[in-house]
């Protein structure tokens, strides 16, 4: 197949674990594969580090672990410097801390703007948050229908990359655009960290949350990251006050009192053995450097849309033709598509399926060759 | 050593990994040791489970874990029927959940007693909701000090077994009490699952939470429990709306709309990785029987007590000596402590330190030997 011949960074699909009789696998943006480092690093884990250590891997190693975690994936995939991200609980549970802190730093605003094509958890979480509070929540179709932000808002509530359509929206352009009306932004990265290349400090983000499972390969339910951006974390307080978000835990003092650095964010216990496998993805991110997997990204997603224009000329598109406004997977819909993912399925081609009629072609550009991307397309186009 | 060589339950202790260089572990109560069967299910389960099935394990396995190995803590820890314990979040998680669940419950009610005996955790999560909600925090020095309930408490929050003294408190009395007066009860069982039975639902307990990584061997950070009585559940609301809570997260629909059954304590993705390693304990404790262990962990505590006695005759007592109000460990006070045990973690000897002046010894009974408490004992009584 002469486009992986092509590829530059085809030697790295070896690195991954194969997989029980599959074709093609196009989920790679729901459920990252793991690494073949990764089973021998949980089990030297649990024999070495846990087994070992005891009770004394958390003074050793393990009680700073979601700092440290999130300081790599701060400066690998965020462009966030040191002391402004951290790993711990899951998106939901970190979308809804930075929800009810952003509004404490806007207590005379009552108004929240989310997105309605947004992932059913931010939409639920923040629905919940306004209901409680008596807040009025703005819906936008999309970020891309966001042109205005009013002066009655306190935050703003976006994915960077939206979990269907693949569009990428201009963070820098809707963050200034929230600033100069005053409100917060918080950004959901979830399909965008460690496949399009960020810059959350330099674009004067506030508030940001993802997910390690898809593009990080932290594996089924990996805890998230959080990220508040600097000039933020003194006031910043939210509201889940755990004895994991003071500096010094084991004290086990009287009250609350949060810790002066990001570790506030944190609650309960760091998910040490959660937030192992992301390790190895982290390295080979590092290896082979953002820039070069976005580019790879992007030729993916081309491939896969000039094949579906060729092989399947009656789906249509729901991902922007315009790389520069594309996450890492389309989405493409045809009425048959919802029969059709059972048995594509069953052939060992593993694509999304998104209601109503939606198949989502997620492209990991690490883990996915060209070759995967045809023999999907193909079997579709077969199915259908 | 003669008690060992008389302790049925002695050959279980070659299920757990060898330690470097430890001569006595006292800390099973904080962190459990891993089984020799956690490595190898951990690696099979990267290269197998998640390598081999990617997403199609969400459907085949992974979506229902969470109340899958909840009702097995249930049936083999809690005496709780299927369908009210779910694994998922931290323990301060669930607790910030449970109680803003139990005051929607009682909402004419504005005062919650919790005591200052306390874990940090319980105690700061509950005077945050207390403070952001304007509600009385009524405070007891422990459970042992409730006598009475008064008719505007809406929720009575306490530990089974106190995380310091090591007292059991009298579940089944405090909880009628409770209910006596119109109160809901909220039990902490960190430091009593998987050592102490307990019986939930014959008890009439209302809700409870608790953490898998001290008897339960989940391994550092493994995600907590949540049980609500089945009664309860119709009307129970949780306020971090995830879409996991919901019955079927993957439609993404419009609007949340909790789950019929204990899932909708859930929020986040469900953290697989980290709800493995409990199954290896799990499978062990239904193996010998809880009412086994509790029959050990009785002898080895009440052997601990006297060896204190006869060597470490100026050290304080802080745990009951009447064994039936005496949980899995026991804490003894004396001024030395603070600077003796850093010494014996030098030499192997692994006790908790607990400010001021205490020393822990827990003792989980599947994986402590009676002589590493007598070794234990003696390295205390010589590094004072």
């Amino acid at each position: 197949v002469p486009r992986d011949s092509h590829d530059a960074l085809a030697p790295y699909l070896d690195r991954f674990v194969d997989s029980d009789g599959m074709l093609a696998y196009l989920d790679g943006n729901s459920l990252g594969r793991p690494l073949k480092a990764t089973a021998p690093r949980l089990a030297a884990f649990v024999e070495q580090s846990w087994g070992g250590r005891l009770i004394r891997g958390w003074d050793e190693d393990w009680m700073g672990l979601g700092e440290r975690v999130g300081d790599r994936i701060g400066a690998s995939c965020l462009g966030a410097a040191a002391g402004q991200t951290v790993v711990g609980d899951s998106t939901s549970v970190l979308l809804y801390k930075l929800i009810h802190a952003a509004l404490r730093l806007r207590p005379d605003r009552r108004v929240i703007v989310a997105a309605r094509d947004d992932f059913p958890t931010d939409r639920y979480v923040v629905a919940g948050i306004a209901e409680e509070r008596g807040l009025e929540l703005r819906w936008v179709e999309s970020a891309a229908h966001v042109d205005e932000i009013a002066h009655d808002v306190a935050l703003v509530l976006l994915s960077a990359v939206a979990y269907r359509s693949g569009y990428l929206a201009d963070v820098p352009a809707l963050t200034r655009l929230a600033h100069d009306s005053g409100a917060l932004v918080l950004w959901d990265l979830c399909h965008s960290v460690g496949v399009v290349p960020t810059e959350l400090d330099a674009w004067g983000v506030d508030l940001a949350v993802g997910c390690t499972y898809k593009y990080l390969n932290g594996g089924p339910g990996s805890p998230a990251f959080a990220y508040v951006a600097e000039a933020l974390l003194p006031e910043l307080r939210q509201p889940i006050h755990g004895w994991l978000g003071t500096d010094r835990p084991f004290e086990m003092g009287r009250a609350y009192e949060p810790a002066d650095g990001i570790r506030r964010m944190l609650s309960g216990t760091p998910p040490v053995i959660g937030m192992l496998a992301m390790h190895d993805m982290l390295d080979l991110i590092d290896e082979v450097g953002l820039a070069a997997i976005r580019q790879k990204s992007v030729a993916l997603t081309q491939y896969a849309i000039e094949l579906v224009d060729a092989r399947i000329p009656d789906a249509v598109l729901a991902t922007p033709r315009d790389a520069g406004r594309r996450g890492g997977h389309i989405t493409i819909d045809h009425p048959a598509f919802v029969d059709a993912v059972p048995r594509l399925w069953e052939q060992g081609v593993l694509p999304d399926f998104r209601a109503p009629d939606g198949i989502r072609l997620g492209l990991s550009p690490l883990s996915t060759s060209y070759d995967e991307v045809e023999v999907g397309v193909e079997a579709i186009a077969r199915a259908i």
